[in-house]
């Protein structure tokens, strides 16, 4: 049976995780993205355990998620995914976010590495092999690009990475880097505004106890610089759009 | 066609959600019990919309989960749920939760309250409606109980509810309260032993920007009494007993 080079996945939003306007948070989605990303990859042999095997992981390099809108209540979230190309390091996944009706409300570009698990260091991918399930299709947003420093510009607010935090390779969690970036907005902003992209670049890991400043400097208006350090170097950064 | 009076859900654990040591946290248990519960009562007519609609909501009052095991890695969690009993202003909702095999490995035990979304009061529960669901079924575990203040013993981390802790209300998130005081054992109690028993009672609500105090104390070998409290008065308090 050949299998669609296109991962389809459903998901219902829940009202217990909806945030106080009643709307899906920028992290839920990543979770929605990660889960078919992870999915996606496994049903076609490069899934966490088929890595594993090989001595390797996934790590999420960057990922950029544009949204016209935030699905509400008890909404139905299809989230189609696929591989853009391969490089010899880094892949390109895509993913559009539709509606029940079929209407695109939001669409996100990940770029992915592989680390050997011992070394910690990046490996060549199987570029023969991811290719078989490379393919064309538009994803029509910006893809992630250099954010600049605001860690010297600010002066950020102390977080120690704490248990909930952790991965199951006992790193700061992919979601959990956003989920701190977006506490550092007043909620005001959440009340008056949406946003409208969201861009993150992993640095480097976070390890439990570990002191962090989180950072925000808006370089125009609307426009969001952010940082993570620990001792004073970045972990990771990241831009917001609001709208 | 008769809905039988028994939930069954089936969820799959994802490498992207386990904690360091690879194994399901109890607040991502929390949340497939809520989504159980949230989707049987819906099935039946007493879900989130159908209360809003009679201007009312569901609050966890209580909730004691019992863990023989954590799911690891890609298994299957299935969990059953059904209505224990219930009282003019409280009800009772029971789980099991079976692996792929049908051995349990856990129990939980929840208490709700159905508030007038007005006046944020108790209300009375529709008895004759709910009880149409009510069922016998074994749940081998104690039900929630009394739990001491802890608030006096102990000095108390600081922590200030931010906009990713709130719920669709506009309130700390069922969830965070979990997470939160999860986070104030230190990582080697988790390498070292597993929680038996995670017990909750939710006094009131938290609210964007309140300051919290968490509170822990080992009342005797591995049980420990805590509460989240704001100006010196309980939010909530549970009872965790490692083994």
């Amino acid at each position: 049976m050949e299998k669609s080079k296109l991962g389809e996945f459903h998901f219902e939003t829940e009202p217990y995780l909806l945030d106080f306007r009643g709307r899906t948070m920028i992290p839920m989605i990543g979770n929605y993205l990660l889960h078919a990303a992870s999915v996606h990859a496994e049903s076609r042999g490069f899934g966490f355990l088929d890595m594993s095997e090989r001595h390797t992981a996934w790590v999420l390099s960057r990922l950029a998620i544009e949204m016209n809108e935030f699905p509400a209540m008890s909404e139905e979230v299809i989230v189609y995914t696929w591989v853009e190309d391969v490089g010899k390091l880094f892949t390109n996944r895509c993913f559009e976010l539709t509606n029940q009706a079929g209407t695109p409300f939001g669409y996100a570009r990940s770029i992915w590495a592989a680390i050997d698990t011992a070394t910690r260091r990046p490996t060549p991918l199987d570029v023969e092999g991811l290719n078989e399930y490379q393919m064309e299709r538009p994803c029509p947003i910006e893809k992630p690009g250099k954010i600049a420093p605001v860690e010297n510009k600010t002066e950020g607010q102390v977080y120690q990475i704490k248990y909930s935090d952790l991965d199951v390779n006992g790193h700061l969690n992919s979601i959990k880097y956003m989920e701190h970036l977006l506490d550092l907005f007043d909620i005001r902003l959440y009340r008056e505004k949406e946003i409208r992209r969201f861009e993150i670049a992993y640095q480097s890991e976070g390890t439990y106890g570990m002191s962090l400043t989180l950072h925000a400097d808006e370089v125009s208006p609307g426009k969001y610089d952010m940082a993570i350090c620990h001792e004073g170097k970045a972990i990771c950064r990241a831009a917001v759009t609001w709208q």
